[in-house]
């Protein structure tokens, strides 16, 4: 009975390819959303875990706890609570749907709206798994181009008019205004007001990602969009994966209830794990407004580690800003530089990077931009990995033209 | 900016309905996969998440902690381990991928395999969540007869030759071979085999789900079919959700790599909780094996307690068995029943159950029949949900025409 079983014939047509097998973290790991080990509270998730285990943990024999499908009622009670302190957003519990991460509510959101043809607005520069998804849906994506606020309203307007010249009602603006990914920009007032007012008169809903939002260095943020429409036409997702860690696969939506009654009809995955929203609430409720910005201290010097060690081995070559928060930098090097072949030989060496081609829409001018993460490596990691990507562009591409006469033993 | 913004216009096709407003559980929770408050082992569970967080908490600072996208390693070990002591399957812990409990494997599988139009084949009475995902994909569901052994092969033999005749390769059979959902049935050795020959020849994949295996009686179960296949054509899942606890929504895939690698390639969810799937890990290692044993003895005591008051309330108007494991009796009651409109008579006296249409392809056979779960109310509870729901059933139905002369002061 061991004779080898060919699946291909009953595969389902366009199945992704196969993944490739783990070989662990590359030495230098500048990808994906990885935080910051030192800063994971470890011991207040045992006080936390702990506790909320003996008081309640008999209930983790039924599905749901008795909190119901939207998720843990003191998680839900906690996010009211902070989501009106935070982004101004007055929203009931009952209007919180906890999620396995957010990557589930941007699944939940899209199965609830699209069909293969349906047109969406992203910003041209935007988190790179909202496109492979989009692109797996087969919907067509349009992208706006951001500026030092993030989405530019006149392309946008301009967007909103041509598509509705041609019939088309893009389904949705996907916009992640407070700390953008992956440029880190924050939308001022005035143009979070604009956007609205722009998608209420053309009847296309907002999806507001706030994934990055806790993570600003000085904790002044705008208030959301979801919070400038009372809810009305906007949905809201956000995370702790980027404020608290990674691992811990919670997110959450936030909506009006008939929009949230909806998607909550097709998450049928008999609810987002316990264990981790219960520790969660338990650690949040006593710990997360110390928490967070201790965390962004930590996170501002990383940051700054990173652009002291672009600015000693790259010189002008490398072109950055300095984002107000967040766990990115955005990167532009020179035009012969082409950043996917980059990654490929910086990965031979040890260091992983995110192409820009991957995190944009226009793949000829985001050609020669890459993404960092700061928020893993520690920084003397940081200093060794830059120098060696500048080692590697150099022979690859030329760039830079020197290195910087440091000493790295 | 706050006057209502209709979704309905922007909605993807076939969306579901949207769902109701949680009101609690029903004072006689006999539906879904609730278990025994009484055996969640909590002091265990503290000591696990202590000890790993305390170990191991920093690696929550990184997406998949550090043992890549399958799942963390030690419990991917552990189910190795497991898995060749119980189920008699040798696979390596690569060969493993944890999920967000089995019904994500279930949305994986189907993702991998399924199109509309495709067809599969299932056990004619069957997981209820397993028919409403196929039914959302579009896919056409043959379902076979069960005998007290569970998938009747004389009338699978039958189904794959007639849709061989049309031309028609059903992408999978999908069987609950050991502790059938909802009758209960083990399948013996050599149906087993018998079955897998079957599949082999006429080339079709089979869908193992073995998450109620742990709950059997005695403990003594058949090697899986999984095991006897050596993996080859067997797509296997399991979940710790009936033997540890449903709200931590940890379930695991095994397949050969070639399998299991374009799984992965479809898991875009960033990996699946971290922290359960650690202090599973962490208490299964201490103490999976004596912690089983002492479940189903509970398990089996409230079983003897429902067929006990079904026999007292119902008399021989409630047809049933007497499983060798599992959570869930299945019944017949007389033709005249219907146990849609039952369970919605039921549900208004504080009775909730799963009617058999639910859980069935062939509606009319499954009419009058019903699944209760008996792991999650007491035995004094269970006793007055059985007498309430006789009486329901009287009223509406005529029958039991007498109920149990006992005091229910």
């Amino acid at each position: 009975m061991t004779a080898p079983f060919d699946v291909t014939p009953l595969l389902a047509p366009n199945t992704p390819a196969p993944a490739a097998r783990y070989n662990g973290f590359p030495r230098f790991n500048f990808i994906g959303g990885h935080n910051d080990p030192k800063n994971v509270p470890v011991e207040a998730l045992v006080e936390a875990a702990t506790a909320v285990l003996r008081r309640e943990g008999v209930t983790l024999a039924t599905y749901g706890l008795e909190s119901g499908p939207l998720g843990y009622r003191p998680l839900r009670e906690f996010l009211s609570s902070k989501l009106k302190d935070h982004a101004a957003i007055d929203c009931s519990p009952d209007e919180i749907l906890i999620t396995s991460g957010s990557l589930q509510g941007l699944d939940l959101v899209n199965s609830l709206l699209l069909a293969p043809g349906d047109t969406v607005i992203v910003e041209q520069e935007t988190y790179g798994g909202a496109l492979t998804r989009l692109a797996k849906l087969g919907v067509k994506v349009i992208g706006v181009p951001l500026d030092a606020e993030g989405l530019r309203l006149d392309a946008l307007e301009k967007t909103l008019a041509d598509l509705k010249a041609k019939g088309i009602t893009p389904k949705y603006i996907y916009t992640i205004p407070t700390v953008q990914n992956p440029t880190g920009a924050i939308m001022g007032v005035e143009r979070r007001k604009a956007l609205l007012a722009l998608a209420r008169q053309y009847g296309v809903l907002v999806f507001e990602d706030e994934c990055y939002s806790d993570l600003v260095w000085d904790g002044d943020r705008p208030p959301s969009i979801y919070s400038m429409a009372g809810g009305e036409g906007v949905i809201f997702v956000g995370s702790f994966s980027k404020s608290i860690a990674p691992a811990l696969r919670v997110g959450y939506i936030v909506a009006k209830w008939d929009i949230l009654s909806r998607i909550l009809g097709l998450k049928q995955d008999a609810g987002s794990g316990a264990l981790e929203q219960m520790v969660l609430a338990e650690f949040c409720n006593r710990h997360f407004r110390n928490h967070v910005p201790k965390l962004n201290k930590a996170l501002a010097a990383k940051l700054q580690v990173l652009r002291e060690a672009l600015a000693e081995q790259f010189g002008t070559a490398a072109e950055f800003g300095n984002p107000p928060g967040g766990i990115y930098l955005w990167i532009k090097l020179p035009d012969v530089v082409d950043t996917v072949k980059l990654a490929q030989a910086a990965a031979a060496a040890g260091v992983s990077l995110n192409p820009g081609p991957e995190w944009s829409t226009d793949k000829a001018y985001a050609k020669s931009r890459l993404r960092l993460c700061f928020a893993n490596p520690e920084p003397e990691t940081i200093r060794q990995g830059v120098a060696t990507l500048a080692e590697v562009c150099r022979r690859e591409f030329g760039v830079p033209l020197r290195s910087a006469n440091i000493d790295r033993a």
